[in-house]
């Protein structure tokens, strides 16, 4: 209780921090997402205060029902009650949705942002069928509207194509939006049947229990209207994309793809065109080397192509409580002000001194074997056999910590040896 | 001219755009970045009216030489006088500092925010020796200090960083971050040798006259500088760094990686450790498919390794006039509150029509290949030989648009062939 409710912990203030003032959070949803986001709040406390000169106060949590474990501080905020709850909302600072659905979603949202507060939302659905109005709502109120999470659950994706990307003539936006299917098409590619893969994403908590909405492509569908609106200007309810998802027969989608040698993926996609935006979410082959075959299990990537920016990939987490969580807490802090950043006083440097292994080369000459030998010995640096090729004489060494590698060159550059040491990551 | 000197042409403004604003911009360097930002702005004038309100005026440009060709419009905007251009800069609400170096740099910086102006610059050695100290002078005068392009071009990886990432318990930030050094390696591990590699670069714009800070890998060690900086709060200038360049010995670094099936990469990287935050830039062994080893060419990567956020993954063009002055471009509007963002009136969705290849399977069954193949002719699908496997028919198809492929599968739908068709962007 002590982490959230922090005016009453106001004497735990870490000394030198000026101004730190309450931020009102009314939390609709305190499932995966929203409770990892109270956990968070509550693990930062004293970062937050520090560096945005806040301390986060949860004024109501709305929940569907009351039996469900909740994290520590919660229970006595805890309401059921949507009207007593948007009379909070109402009253927040910031209002945070993670309740899922477009119904009870839509008032809350309508509620904050006519009453001038800031809302933040994961919420696709609910930007993809209305998010144009509520963004004209927010503005006519000279409220807030972020919703970092709601596409690439923790690539920062949103932010910069609402605000870094606009100008770059952006041509296409597509990529893997939906970590469920993902997981599972990864899983079939690797040989195990649907039902199997379906239920261990279900177990890792990727997929819901009704995994409608991700195996059919719509998730995938909410979250690429929410792109093409950012990206082209496109209405999100009004663009027409051709969805198909992985079922009815998602095994048959990977052995056909495995026939070909490539890698299934469901891939969404809008495109500027002669005409206009066109938009598509479906099963495509891929190389298993490309862009998109590279994106494995969970994660997510979007690729932004334009005409003076080239091409850009963003990858990351697409699903699980934490990351979306994490960027739901950035749209929280996005109007505090940051204290603290770029003061540059928290982490001192510290010379590198990790082991690493370490590939070292000599050209071929006369005595050179002998002479790297004896260098590397005097190091303190285990030689195993020389590789001896036309070119050059090359010897792995460690891990070691780079001082001993460093030694080991200079004294090998002293006799003339002309050494060249790279770290290694292969192998 | 007119593109520029925008509030001479405002009689053709848009119509239907409210308040529209002069955004005084001073800006110092009109090379290679500072030039394609003139030009962007001049291309983007009406974009930038209609979603951010201004017209973008320049009112000086510093040059360091007057022999120089210059893009249309700022013939007589011209000067080579620093006191001039600083007189100039505390009067514009926004200076772009494109010159370079750390002189000059910094007493524009220091002008410009003392002034309480908005201070944008892509100067990664500015900001590894005084960001903190400017960042201070900023808040002070409340003043803007902005820096996307500073590191990996075109890619938004600081404003993620800044914003976005900092409660996600950052580990680690990692990548490729200098371009010319990537696209000799690329070259290098490709069979070429050095000093055509590096004269390509030059040729290419990637590298300059004196490749000096990007072979020695200093360039990459202002930038991981920045972005320890951002990610841990570490002094920029006090991090001590491991910096070795891909020099002197380039060609025999690629041949080394290649005699381990590696491929070599010149890789920065700052990581929390026991003791504080370690950095390095120096040459890694990489494997091809691996996250660095697939970044080629001129592009850059950073990947950033979270305790609540996995591994984010920001690729794209790391270096090159147009996407740096893209990233200047969102910097200069950050202020400028997005008018028309978010109010989807810009593309219409249209259908998606376009041809692609399509791989269809239907499961072996009597009479399966014949009602298939009937099914594909009715469609208007030319249909090449089917591929027969134990347990599948497959056929690849096309180009053709998605309504001959969806007539296709609705008729073998339909005579229960039980279909199943795939993007093909393989093969």
């Amino acid at each position: 209780m002590s982490t959230i409710l922090l005016q009453e912990s106001a004497a735990a203030a870490p000394r030198g921090v000026p101004r730190v003032r309450t931020l009102r959070l009314a939390l609709a949803g305190c499932g995966v997402v929203g409770g990892e986001l109270v956990r968070l709040i509550a693990l930062h406390e004293r970062e937050i205060a520090a560096r945005n000169g806040v301390r986060i106060e949860l004024t109501r949590v709305l929940v569907r029902g009351s039996g469900r474990a909740r994290p520590d501080g919660v229970a006595d905020r805890l309401t059921t009650d949507v009207a007593e709850f948007l009379a909070a909302a109402a009253e927040a600072d910031v209002v945070v949705e993670a309740i899922g659905g477009t119904d009870t979603a839509l008032r809350i949202a309508r509620t904050a942002l006519g009453a001038g507060r800031r809302f933040v939302t994961a919420n696709k659905a609910l930007l993809a069928a209305h998010g144009p109005a509520l963004m004209r709502l927010a503005r006519r109120h000279r409220a807030r509207l972020d919703f970092e999470s709601a596409v690439g659950g923790g690539i920062p994706v949103l932010r910069a194509l609402r605000e870094q990307l606009p100008l770059t003539g952006i041509e296409a936006v597509r990529g893997v939006l939906n970590g469920t299917t993902n997981y599972i098409l990864t899983r079939l590619a690797a040989g195990e049947p649907y039902t199997a893969a379906l239920a261990d994403a279900q177990a890792k908590g990727y997929a819901e229990a009704n995994p409608a909405r991700d195996i059919s492509g719509h998730d995938a569908a909410d979250k690429l209207r929410v792109l093409a609106w950012l990206a082209f200007g496109t209405h999100p309810a009004r663009l027409p994309v051709r969805v198909r998802g992985i079922v009815p027969h998602p095994d048959r989608l990977a052995a056909d793809a495995a026939a070909l040698g490539g890698v299934p993926r469901l891939v969404a996609e809008a495109r500027r065109a002669a005409a206009g935006i066109t938009a598509s979410v479906e099963p495509v082959v891929v190389a298993p080397g490309s862009e998109l075959g590279q994106v494995h299990g969970a994660d997510n990537v979007v690729v932004v192509e334009s005409l003076h920016n080239g091409r850009v990939r963003l990858a990351g987490p697409g699903a699980g409580g934490a990351p979306t969580a994490s960027a739901l807490l950035g749209d929280v802090l996005r109007a505090a002000r940051p204290l603290r950043s770029g003061a540059a006083s928290a982490d001192d440097g510290v010379e590198e001194s990790a082991p690493h292994r370490w590939l070292l080369s000599v050209p071929r000459a006369p005595q050179a074997e002998a002479r790297l030998l004896r260098v590397l010995e005097r190091a303190g640096l285990q030689a195993p056999p020389v590789l001896r090729a036309a070119d050059a004489l090359r010897v792995v060494v460690g891990p070691a910590p780079w001082t001993h590698v460093d030694l080991a060159l200079r004294a090998a550059e002293a006799v003339g040896l002309g050494p060249v040491a790279s770290r290694l990551e292969v192998g």
